[in-house]
């Protein structure tokens, strides 16, 4: 059955176009062709000296560009309501591109769909100004610079976006930056050109709706902003112990660093809550979906290995407890699979985010804890190999396991998605006690 | 939003005809209304007198389904390949009723949906004589008996259909019937009229395909088998303490029971084994979407309990430990639906259960198992009060409990599908070499 | 190692006298040669006659009660502290011999240690005046009546005894008592004689320490009670569906009755919540080791069942996965084991209970919860077997699951043990402060 | 109550000289003041120059220990029955002191109890020749070099040292070494001097109890092996991301290196596996000790971060789910705890940890994974902070997570553990059937 070759459950195979169809198949081929291949060599030419280590670009990823954009594997993501700058394709299909792109490391930056590129990208489609456009967008759109996205902060429970009070002080034309911003993934990069940062345009104790307009998106540029001398990039943070050199987790520090009114988005100011909001829809199916792709990926090499390595005079593939979890472990995947992706076809659905947040938010919960549990497994399959670098296993697993708090911790989601799903009960006291009463009524008639 | 209100994945909603989504919301209402409301009133009904506890019919369900009848709520698992008889709904359509269904003790008696008339109503639709057509299909489709199938034998691994060793000797025109059956669901009750007995007609030792050929289903007349003195209902056997009379587990044996060989489904022997899986796809998917409405169910009633119970000065509903759980389960009953409803959906596209097999498993293993840590869950919400008769919980709870035994258990469905996904996956070393020599070129032509 | 083989952690075996090891060890072989193939005796003559239900008392429970006295295997619950009274163990000894009498449904009261007369017997050796001494300590200490603790309350967070609002309003030198009791375990039974029964004897809204001097046991005449026509035994609750009969857990209504003061326990009042609180220490440890003794008797069932039946041609015994699960339940049960022995040992040590809280409050969360899902997985290894009344298992599971409610559901023992963990590492954040900054002087130091 | 504030479980604490308990206390007063301090200053001497990542030792470390020896905190390792050369402790008493080093980077180092010099140590105690204990032994006692074990193997399921293959072929009087060992942990330390290497010196395939004579451990000088060029260190391997230099997992290959027979210990041969099992139940008492402190180290990382950090207005230590999350994660500590404790005093109380065997397999199999989960949590605390290099947690997690596979992965562990459980089983069926006969007895006497 070509769907489940494709991993697409059934149920969304009819909401699938030709051309999208098509285009998963393609972009499997070169994700199994041409980019699982590349990762190794990605990672050796990757420099270890830390005088360099930040400086040089493995060229394989520009090969891999070229052979992408060849095959018109190119920002697949920007979707049907961005149809001028992007692919077209739906939420849904892309979701299942990005299930394939999520197996290799190198795949996603190879299809120019890597965040945070992606969001800032979406972001300047819909809120840059001609001059943003011509000198940011049109650049990331070729592949020809990257980007960051300043959010987190230290300090500060930056998971609630209401948080961030990285200060941003008018002054007659210009905003004065202070404040420290950290895990600034994408940072690290020499071709990261611009900036999109989170700050705190309104300063007072802001109360009710209002404090939904304090905040505001700046679009600064790197290079002129590392000129000043009053935007630092301090250091490269870690992940488990990895720098994911040359993008990295950058902290930031920004002393009364200045900057013209005219890069806040939109032109005007207030609006960073919105913005923030609408940027995180699509962005985690993205995650979720690619996660669930490396879990796939992890599964394959568990079975490479168990298939190929005997343990007490039998393949370990043969082993019912193996076979067991294996079994559990494609179950768990499918169940994540289907809940990103009808969060992804609500999207397309409701034409905005917005509608779809329960099941994104199911999703965001979900798919990243599994995953990780999964990838764990893996590694168990492999002894003392699996945490080794000679497999993708441990770095598959910690790139899981910071997804469970990249973009706000899974308690914070569950907390908010929990909430609203109470809300919705209110009429449950009600609709027990009219069954009591009919219950009651049907003892009379029976006269029990 | 409507899908979210009927407990349709979005995904599935453009699958479902304006009928049959009509008909969701009627059967939701019914269930509301009318059932939920009677459950009470049945067990209060049902005799505790060991004397009669076996033979007395609670009035209220024959209430309930002249209810039903008028509303056009009647036989609807009868899909669309069955429409001289049938409603006529998809497995899908269906699913989302028995969704409903399960929300209640008496919703698919009331209805004329209960298992295993079900199956039994399937199978002589398809396999049964004229004969067994006039005399008990046509009785089972009016409501007016109802069935038992026995397929379980006492000592005997039943989850494989190859073990069923109960026999069926051919003397001349005649079957001779020796062996124990147990755990005939339904055959407690006295309305019913026919036994569909998965028997062993060809002895011997039986290798290869040969032996999926030795089975035969045998249609028994309940009425006759008791007073030939040869077929005995040994006793009810209880299930975590109930007995769930009228209904009843029973323990049957045969002591050369003579029958004509026109008793055999299809009039010809040794189709057994192939009638039994055509009759497994479907019957799962009903018990899973009815699991999974007890589930949403039981929910609703810990939401009810811990809104009005304070529990050191606050309503338990404000717990922050509840409402995360209530989160956790909301997601996990949204997984378990969109498992369910893809497989179910898997028959209606591929027109047979066989191709839609994969899903089937997936659904059968993980739906009662989810659900009963749901209940379980709600359970301790209660207290004392939820283990006690003054909730339908502990009910539900040991309902959903024999789920993971009943069609075999669950280990049975993950070693089986286990094994299937395992083959799958033989591609797998040498797409693994095929990369492993990529990777080497692509590090030659980097000199690296 | 006799250490293993009567199931006491080497830990602990010093600590055993000569007479509690040989006193252990009695208790195994009556267990296991008088009790265990008593069970099925005792079940089968039960009344099923709902007449006839509440009154008659299986026969062969007054034989095992003679054996057991015989062998002096009477009344072993009674510690060091009771010396007068009882057998004069510890604690830890004790637990011993209650871990071999919980595998068995007959075991405690053929050995007249069963709840709640353990506990009653205590509260009445320690509070008892004489004359409710004579009158039921002494014959409760023979085996001759029974007796019910009247403690939970419908309607009322009953874990927390500070809500318990049944009152006892003083009119002269009498209490009028008002109130519904529920969940009275052993009230059901014809031989109860004596009802402790937990008031409040002090109205009004008292708050602070006042409102730990509010309740008060009253020591209620059974036959005085029901024969005023004003406390009336309303009907048996059922647990997972089981009555529990004869023993019963009932509900009790108090409609004005009257009783004259010297019925509350110390002839005074006021100490209600104190006597509780002294009540739960060793019972908890009973309760802790009875229920893993269960858990090791049904491995036993499920290692007969896996040994004894092939699955696919093979032994189930010998299946991976099963084997694995038998491995990590009995490390669990280990686990357990330790956490109550360690309790009970502490209790022993510090000669109150009070000290031992920590201990007693992590064995009462943990041990019913993991015993529960051992013996949710020997039913499992069973199939449909598990769930019927052939095996002792699922009588097994339903009591292991009360456990988490009966003196408080798990949720409230963690919160309090949490909040008493959290209020020791108040010196935390000075500590952290204090390494920092020797962190700090060591760095200058290096000058790094 | 001093035995919670050293976490000594009640039933440990009469099992502790004065002099142990003071040890346990002067440890835990140098590992907070000295080693948890000295942690950071010892990571940020580490050199980031590949250079020289391999050949600095930071100087903090020296110090620290120059500071232990004067405390008279060394080697405290070395238990009774080496008391020759040690410090005298029981196994159970250095335990408890190792659950205090373990809390600490660098506590075990500073105190000369690091793995795998301290199971090194003790071969060469019982089994070295004089000249090794003069060029190897005394300097290891002294801190002056380090030492490797070479056991695992690329390509071997080396959990099962039967596999182990690297072979030693015996030519007139010399071995010549072939073969390839990985995860050397210590052997990328320049200090490490000697290698400890499990060879293979009986050729053919053995089978039956022969198998168990094949291997010998030879003693390879570091200096001579290198100069030779015919035993190599290859690349360090990484864990997780990590090199854990200076130390390091190293992969070495021999191509025909060629030692004097007289390197093999005991100068005998064949004696590799009785070495090899001797070596591994204190060595795994000490892993597991370390890392339940680990668990509680992090824990307070935790508590501290969560009672400074507000989360919509409250600080998160106030938080229910939080709370209760800690709660049971102390609960889990102490249930290790109890089950390491009684391992360790097993070893003790048979003088030889083969009787311990089953103890130590239940710790080994249930402390690292238990802790991985709770170092988990506390890293989820924290948000992206936990899996930076800001706090210790990240490298904690990872420390843990190697050792469900070192020593051989939990699943061979549960493996045999489980098989040897069942083998006690065998009395069941008989016992089983006694009680049946039994049953029918009393059935019988009872005319039931």
């Amino acid at each position: 059955m070509p769907s489940e070759d494709l991993q697409i459950p059934l149920a969304f195979l009819d909401k699938i176009s030709p051309r999208g169809l098509e285009t998963i198949k393609k972009v499997k081929h070169f994700v199994e062709t041409e980019c699982i291949p590349a990762d190794e060599v990605y990672l050796g030419q990757l420099s270890t000296d830390p005088a360099t280590r930040w400086s040089v670009i493995p060229p394989i990823i520009e090969e891999l560009k070229a052979k992408a954009q060849k095959l018109g594997l190119w920002n697949l993501f920007l979707c049907n309501n961005y149809e001028e700058y992007g692919a077209g394709f739906t939420n849904l299909e892309y979701g299942l591109m990005a299930q394939q792109l999520g197996r290799s490391h190198t795949g996603p930056e190879a299809t120019n769909t890597a965040a945070p590129d992606t969001g800032n990208t979406e972001l300047l489609v819909k809120y840059g100004s001609v001059y943003h456009k011509e000198k940011y967008l049109k650049p990331l759109l070729e592949g020809k610079i990257r980007s960051a996205f300043l959010m987190t902060e230290k300090g500060t429970s930056s998971s609630n976006a209401l948080n961030i009070c990285c200060s941003a002080v008018r002054k007659g034309d210009n905003f004065v930056l202070n404040g420290v911003k950290w895990f600034a993934s994408g940072a690290g990069d020499p071709r990261a050109a611009v900036w999109l940062t989170m700050c705190q345009t309104a300063q007072g104790d802001l109360q009710g709706p209002a404090q939904y307009t304090k905040h505001s998106v700046l679009v600064l540029d790197v290079a002129r902003a590392l000129a000043s001398g009053r935007a630092k990039v301090i250091r490269p943070l870690q992940v488990f112990g990895m720098d994911d050199a040359p993008h990295g987790h950058c902290e930031i520090v920004f002393d009364n660093y200045v900057v013209p009114v005219e890069n806040a988005v939109l032109g005007s100011v207030g609006q960073g809550f919105e913005i923030i909001q609408s940027r995180l829809g699509p962005g985690r199916i993205h995650h979720c979906m690619r996660v669930i792709g490396l879990g796939e990926q992890a599964l394959l090499h568990a079975y490479h290995r168990a298939s190929n390595r005997k343990i007490a005079g039998d393949y370990l593939s043969n082993s019912e407890t193996w076979r067991y979890a294996f079994g559990e472990h494609k179950i768990t995947l499918e169940q994540c699979r289907m809940l990103v992706l009808n969060a992804a076809h609500a999207i397309d659905h409701y034409g905005v985010a917005k509608h779809a947040q329960r099941d994104i938010a199911m999703a965001k919960i979900v798919a990243p804890r599994e995953v990780i549990k999964i990838v764990d497994w893996c590694i168990q399959v492999f002894g003392a190999e699996g945490v080794s670098q000679d497999t993708p296993l441990a770095r598959m697993w910690m790139h899981s396991r910071t997804l469970r708090i990249a973009d706000g911790p899974d308690e914070s989601h569950l907390n908010q998605f929990s909430r609203n799903e109470l809300r919705k009960l209110r009429y449950v006291n009600d609709a027990f006690a009219a069954s009591d009463r009919k219950t009651k009524e049907l003892i009379g008639a029976a006269k029990l």
